[in-house]
This record gives C-alpha cells, sequence and structure tokens, in this order.
C-alpha cells in the first residue's frame, strides 16, 4: 500500500487517517519494538517533513535510515528506481520519498514491492502535508462542509497548493486562491486577497520560495509584504473565529509579519505538531499492525 | 577481529563467513538489543555499501551512527588515526570505514583495540562486496571450483576487480578480465570480452566511474556500450546457465543495456540483498555472539 | 532544564555532575528503553561533540536524531527559532545545539520548553568540553584546589578557553594563558609559556583554527610549532606528575608534535572517553529519572 496522492484514497478512508492521527494525539501507543525499519530518501532539502516522519516512525518503535542524497551513488548518476530497488533489496520496510520531479512515483509503483510514503513530488503532490493541515481545521471547527479558505502566495509552483486545492474542494469547502498575478494558476478560483480576507476561516500563507523560482520574483521582498504579507492589520479584519496557516518553514516579515507567527490565531506550529501524527497514521497503515 | 582484505582469511573461513550470511538468508536471528553500537565512517560517497551495513547492523539490533566525513572535523584535518582513535574512545563497539587510500587500515591495525571493517580502501579491497559476490555465485552453482568469470570495465581503479580475482582464483574459479586497453592491467589475465563471452558462467561488469578516473576515458560512453556494454545480443551468446553481474550502482546504457538489468539472468538486485545479510555475518562474526 | 552556560550551576551543582559522569565510567546504567527521542541539532560542523553526544544518548538507551543543517531548510532562510521550535512541536525531549552565533540561546530559553544543551556557541561557552577538562582533572589530581593551568594558543577565539578560565578560577585553580600576541586577551592572565610551563600542573593546549580566523595568522604554522608547540624538548621541562590536554580536533606538529600525542602525560584520548560519560550525565540530568 503507496501513500502518493490524495486522489487514490476515498473520504471515507481520508477520515479514517484523520481518526487515526487523533488517536496518536490523544495517546494511542503502537510499538514495533525496532522490528520495522523505515528508509528516509531525501531527494531535495528539507527539515520539516523529512524529520517529522523520522520522528513518527521513531515514536512508533521503529528504526530509521536517513539517506542524504548529497553524498551518495546519485552523483554517480544512478537512476531514481535503481536506488529505490536497492532500498526495498536491503530489507526495508518501507519508503518515505522527496523527489524533484512531478509525479516521480510513477516510474516506481507496480515495480517497487514495499510501501512508498511521498514526501513531496516537485510542485504536484504533498500528501502528508494537506492530511495534517486537514486534520488542524477538523479540530479547530470539527467539519469541513462550507469552510472557506484563502490560499496566498506562489500557487502555480506549490504542492501545497495543488494538493489542498483539490482534496478541500471534495470535502466541501470554498477554496480561494490569491497572490502576485506572475504565479497565478488558472481555474484556481484567484481573488483579492484583501477583499476575501474578512470572509474566510482559515488563512493559509504558502512560502516564498526563492530557491525553486525560476526567474525572479516580480515584487521586491518588501513589496511582497506589503501586498499579500499577513500583518497585524490584515489579522484584525479576519473574522472571530478565523485561523491561520503556513506550511511552514515561513519567511517572517515576508508572507507573515514576526508578531503574527504566534498570535493567538496562527495554528502555525500546531500544524508541525499535527505532522508528525498525521505521519504516524500513514506509516502504521502501510506497515501494517502484524507487528 | 578485523575484517580488511581476504588475503588474511583461510579458504575455510569464507565458506564459513558464506554459510553465516546463507543463515542470515533463511531468517536466523540474532538481537543484540540495542547493547551493540556501529559506527560507520564514510570518508567517500556510498550509498550501496553504506547503508547495506548500516541495514545489516539495525537487523542485528545494534544501533548504528552513521557519520557524514563531508560535515566534520576532517575539514579541519584531522588525521584518519584520530578520527578512528576517537570514535574506539566514544565507546563503539566497531567502525565500518570506507576510504580514498589504498590500505589506509595499515595505520590502524595494532594501535586501534575494535574490529575495523573495511567498506572499501582506494583501488585495492573490497571485501564485503567479494563475499555477497561469492555467495551469489555459489547460490546459483552450488561450488566455484571449476567455474569461469570474466570481469569487464576498468580493472586498474577497480578494488571489486582485484578482490575478486584473487579470491575466486583460490577458490578454484578461472578469472578472465576484459575491457578498454588504458584500463587493462598486467597479469589480469586480458581476453576479448566477445571471445570469451559464450564460454563463461559468470559476466561481471564493472562500473564505468567517472568520478575516480583522473585522465578521460579514450572511448565515449557511445563507444564503451558498442564495444564492452552487455546488451542483449551479447547476453544471447551467453551459456545457458551464466549469470550477470555487478557490483552497482551501474550506468544504465554505458556498461549494461536498460533491458539487460533485470533480466532472466541477472542477479544484480540479488546481489544487494545478499550485501545485507554477508554484512550481518561479518558484523556478527566481530562483534561476538556474547551479547 | 537547560545546560547552557556553567555561570547557572552552582560549585555543588558542577561537583555532583562531575559524581555522575564518574558513576557511568564505573559502569553505572541507565536505559530509557527508546522512550526520549534526543535531537542534536548542529548549525557548525562538529566531529567529536557531535558524535559524543549522540554516543552519549545511545548508550542511554535514547534515540537519536542527527540534523544536518547543511542540508534543510536553513537554506531556505528560517530562524534559529522556528527551527528549534519545530523540533519542540515534534515531540522530542531534548535538543543538543551546535551554533556559531554567541550566546544564541538567549534567544530561545523561555520560550522553547524542552531541555537544551549548548554544545558550543561561537567564541562564547562550551560547558560539556569544561565539564570533562574538569572531570579529566579531578580524575588525576583528586582536587581543584590549588592547580595551575596555563591554556596555550588563540584565546581570543577559544570558547573552551573562554569557559575553562572562568570556572577553573572559581574552583580554586589558578589558570595561564599564552600564546601569539595577536590572540592575547585582556584579563586572562597572559604568560610567556616556555617560563611558566615548568610550574603548571595542566597544559592545555588550543587548536589552531584556520577556519575561524578571519584575518591570518601572523605566524606561519612552523613558527607557531617553534614558538608555542608542544614538543618533546618543552613537554621533558614539565613537573613530574603535571598532564597534556587538548579538546581536540589537533593538529599534529602544529600546536602539538606527532610523538607528544600519545606520549605518557597526555590525557587527550582520555578526555574523549570522559566526555561521553559527562555527556550521560548531562543528558540523564535533564531527561530526568521518570521514564
Amino acid at each position: 500500500m503507496n501513500v502518493l496522492n490524495l486522489d487514490d484514497f476515498s473520504t471515507e478512508e481520508i477520515n479514517h487517517i484523520l481518526d487515526l492521527a487523533e488517536e496518536f494525539k490523544n495517546g494511542k501507543k503502537v510499538d514495533y519494538q525496532g522490528k520495522k525499519i523505515v528508509s528516509n530518501l531525501f531527494f531535495e532539502p528539507s527539515t520539516r517533513t523529512h524529520y517529522s516522519f523520522d520522528m513518527a516512525a521513531l515514536k512508533l518503535g521503529c528504526k530509521t535510515q536517513n539517506f542524504d542524497a548529497g553524498n551518495s551513488s546519485l552523483k554517480k548518476g544512478e537512476s531514481l528506481y535503481d536506488t529505490v530497488k536497492t532500498f526495498e533489496m536491503f530489507g526495508t520496510n518501507a519508503v518515505v520519498i522527496r523527489h524533484v520531479e512531478n509525479e516521480y512515483y510513477k516510474q516506481l509503483v507496480e515495480k517497487i514491492n514495499i510501501p512508498i510514503l511521498n514526501a513531496g513530488d516537485g510542485t504536484g503532490n504533498h500528501p502528508s502535508q494537506s492530511l495534517l493541515d486537514l486534520l488542524t481545521i477538523r479540530q479547530e471547527f470539527g467539519k469541513f462542509e462550507g469552510l472557506k479558505v484563502v490560499i496566498v502566495g506562489d500557487i502555480a509552483h506549490s504542492r501545497v497548493a495543488h494538493t489542498n486545492f483539490k482534496i478541500m474542494q471534495r470535502l466541501g469547502m470554498t477554496v480561494y486562491t490569491s497572490g502576485p498575478l506572475e504565479y497565478k494558476e488558472e481555474g484556481y478560483n484567484y481573488v483579492d486577497f484583501d477583499e476575501i480576507i474578512d470572509q474566510v476561516d482559515v488563512v493559509m500563507l504558502l512560502r516564498v520560495q526563492h530557491e525553486r523560482h525560476t526567474e525572479a520574483m516580480k515584487e521586491t521582498v518588501e513589496e511582497y509584504h506589503a501586498r499579500y504579507g499577513l500583518n497585524s492589520e490584515r489579522v484584525a479584519k479576519m473574522k472571530e473565529h478565523a485561523i491561520i496557516m503556513h506550511p511552514a518553514p515561513f519567511n517572517r516579515n515576508v508572507e507573515i509579519a514576526d508578531d503574527v507567527v504566534e498570535c493567538e490565531k496562527s495554528r502555525i506550529f500546531k500544524q508541525v505538531q499535527n505532522g508528525v501524527f498525521i505521519r504516524m497514521a500513514l506509516l502504521h497503515m502501510v506497515l501494517g499492525e502484524n507487528v
């Protein structure tokens, strides 16, 4: 069983994953007693997702291997399939993969016989991130149906935006996007941030991803902050129970003002916490309960 | 007890290691219960050997330390001996070392009091690789005596070729080598690949090691593939029960055609699998059974 | 409870830590059974301190996460606080931090709710190193009161010198410093190395830290060795029971002659060994005994 793309999961299955994560949050214990090994294969830099999966595996009593793609055979020109097959042959029990190529996993499924957990593919999918976002929203509002969210930033290059846009609509939410026009994506319900901010339940900010942009952003960092940054003036316009989310890492004083990061409406660090519970649920689901 | 060079082991001892590895393959369980720590010190990039040793240690219930030589005191000019002595003083139970210098271990033995497992020294030795090659051959043919193997590629720079040439001859195999003349080594029984291919039991390909070659190979990659690459035409000439081996990582469509990598005669991924069992045997041998 | 700066600990507390480390040296067993996780966050290269803390955690039966700051969100411009908060939210039980900024921890305390162990801040503090130095001295002389030590090298840039100067004076030792005048620091009791060497109980050498020096050292390496290097002629002048210490990694034939590194008076590798016991004591102290 793989976790590659949320399109592969029914709404019922998604709710089941959220339920299981909530159980872990509430203290459910599972201990694989070191008998399962999870190999984290990160072909792109990552702190959050990498160590969150690692922590989830450790908390389940698994052992982990952490593959540093910078110091490896990949420099020797090995294909992704050959690397992953190698870890399968080693006898690992699951691989967690982040890779720069969209839908890299299509070259792996059918040919790899251990569970693959997609920790982010290019600008495509980031299922565990979306699931932790959903868990955070469900904890807050107890439902998805009828909620309104605006995702603000570089929509075109964001796997978080792409994955959330689809799954949130499926779950009955109204999803808007906003941000610089050069990063606007057709069919993503583009709105003016300042016109929608007082109507949404969730403001989800995206990171200004300097390292991913091949052409420079037209705005300066200061202009971005002025036009799309969440500062205390904009927070004051938000609905009383509305919350602020960000997949992190965030740029203080670019997409979010320094004093807003941990304000009362912010759920940013709670998202980090939920990430470990979601990944425990996903790993437990694919590793099976028969230890 | 160290594992540095197969010359240090009698034929009986080598067979004993292969037997032990076979037992691990057949499900033998050993659990050091986290009471033994293995430190993997890789001073050269490696995926396969590094994570294979790591996996072997984890499967034995050991804990592991994975030392990234790129991010370390080595940049500060520390000697190899001083680094290894430091890990001994830390109280680790064994060190696995890969280093670019031939016979680096000669400066360590006598002065280091914990087991050293050589995971490859320069162009010299690679004992665990040879042992996994031998295990794969023995599983296939049930014997070594009388078998014929041709090793194809950059013989002069290959620790795999050097180690295998000696040990396979000792075990009664006839070993030929082939490949570009500039990488030919005197005394290594050089033959024409296309003349020998229909007579050998094992075709063992070596990686075209771009990163190790100080002077450029005379052939282009395409020429290499045409002259020495194992493609389906050459596979068709191989004996019925002959097998294909490669220490990996391999370059698809250089030393081996894409469609040959996982063909019926290929044992390449089986070698990867056997590598973990061999390393479990070696680690168990040096760590001792008294936990 | 944090371990940031030895100024925060009473003399009684320091002696208690040394006692606990001595117990670990003498075989005391503590086993957290994998239920505690320690995250090592190294924002500066380190072998010794990093893997020493890692080993200490493993020997206590903890699991560890080893964060490679070179391959991470830090490249994405995340603040130190945000990274550490992230690991707290992951649910780790303690963080071990090395960072280039002096007193980096001041931005963390009060806001981070898990124990922080300072593994070195810029040119400021290195509490676990000082404690292992103290343990080594106490094992040798059974006391601190009345002992004389000279610290030789780049005093101005050395967190080891700064931390030891203060704590050793507090414990009743007389502390001198020596070395190139351009690295002399006011108020650090500067003396001529060759005039003091026959009067001290401890000669503590510092590494010539090429990578930390923004302006080149005025001396060549050969001149440094001639003027301040500990060679066998200088060793011969040392008091009968005097010992040689070095926080390591050391440059052979710069601050210490090759044949002096492991001479009878040297405690350099014993310091490495004591480092693990000190870090076991510190980790056990902050993790608490209620598993």
